[in-house]
């Protein structure tokens, strides 16, 4: 096996692979995120990324796989672009304000033109049942998660009054996130991210515990 | 052409018409909030209300049109379950709370088995251009008027506090009812619309100007 760090600009046939598929799946996550994870077709896709069908085929076998495939990438950009971040806040208030800010940047600089994923894909499949839905509301459930686990860091903390409900804050906090995403996408105007920042700020201060006290 | 009055069990061709094309339409808008307004074919919709595809074309000629006859369908319900209940309250504060009250109850009773037809309908729709996605996000705008509208009689009437800014309020709360309605479309739990109650209560208690000013 050569040595890759003396050939750092070598491309193996295996990672070519990996970054054809993962550019693969880009396109096909913002392009679900316009026409559905239902309207992702394989010949849709195929067109889009400049390859043959069958080329496609050969990466996902069937439109299952590729929905699932894309569900992954679009959690691993989820993943980098909003929980990271405010992985290093240094207390639960701060963490819950940096996860809440961090998706909103992430709908602002339009990783997906039509918006969070997520949000995008629950809205079609809430309905329906199956894998590809079950995953997507899995991410649902960890971003809840993760902002409720910061209210009660923050709650621990002193930071954050402790008579708050913390799943009733956070269903607030999150109501205000996801509409100015869909007013953003919908509007393509900045003011409803601007309406959820200051939403957001309005109720963290009314529950935030004074520094005096 | 015969007295009406005296004939009410009479059904005329074209009352009947009506009727068929009313429930068509009422299928129509039900199966939107499933599979989408695009999923919406005339194949499928031929299928469910059990007629065949050319009786469904001689209704509506196009998918466009059948479409935005779905989209004008859904907008009389609305306007029936949403708007008219709350036309009677006696002020502005109490004509905002019947309108969020209305909505969440026209949500609760599963009109629609997607939730909210607008809802589903601008989530879709909302990276598309064309008349069908005009005509919901003009309802979703005729929604927030309608809020707004009722918060600013509310402060002219001494009922909420004049400093604040209508068009946050009503971001706000229109935030609470969306979340409720898509949480409760995805779990098929009541909570997330009690969730969505606690949060317009807790709100409009903080707004309110107190009784003995």
């Amino acid at each position: 096996m050569a040595d890759e760090r003396t050939t750092p600009r070598r491309r193996t046939p295996r990672s070519d692979g990996i970054r054809t598929r993962q550019a693969i799946l880009d396109e096909a996550a913002r392009l679900a995120t316009v026409e559905g994870l239902e309207g992702l077709s394989l010949a849709r896709l195929a067109e889009r990324v400049g390859m043959s069908k069958s080329g496609l085929f050969a990466h996902f076998g069937s439109k299952e796989e590729l929905q699932l495939a894309t569900v992954e990438r679009a959690t691993a950009i989820f993943t980098e672009d909003v929980f990271e971040p405010a992985a290093e806040a240094p207390n639960g208030l701060e963490r819950l304000q940096a996860l809440l800010e961090s998706f909103l940047s992430y709908v602002e600089v339009a990783v997906f033109p039509g918006g969070c994923f997520f949000a995008s894909a629950v809205a079609e499949l809430d309905t329906r049942s199956g894998p590809v839905r079950d995953r997507a509301l899995g991410v649902v459930a960890d971003w809840m998660s993760a902002l409720e686990g910061a209210v009660r860091d923050a709650q621990a903390e002193g930071l954050i009054d402790p008579g708050v409900e913390p799943a009733q804050l956070v269903f607030e906090l999150d109501a205000y996130a996801l509409l100015g995403n869909g007013q953003f996408v919908a509007s393509g105007s900045k003011e409803a991210l601007d309406r959820a920042r200051r939403a957001i700020a309005n109720r963290l201060d009314a529950v935030r515990v004074a520094r005096s006290l």
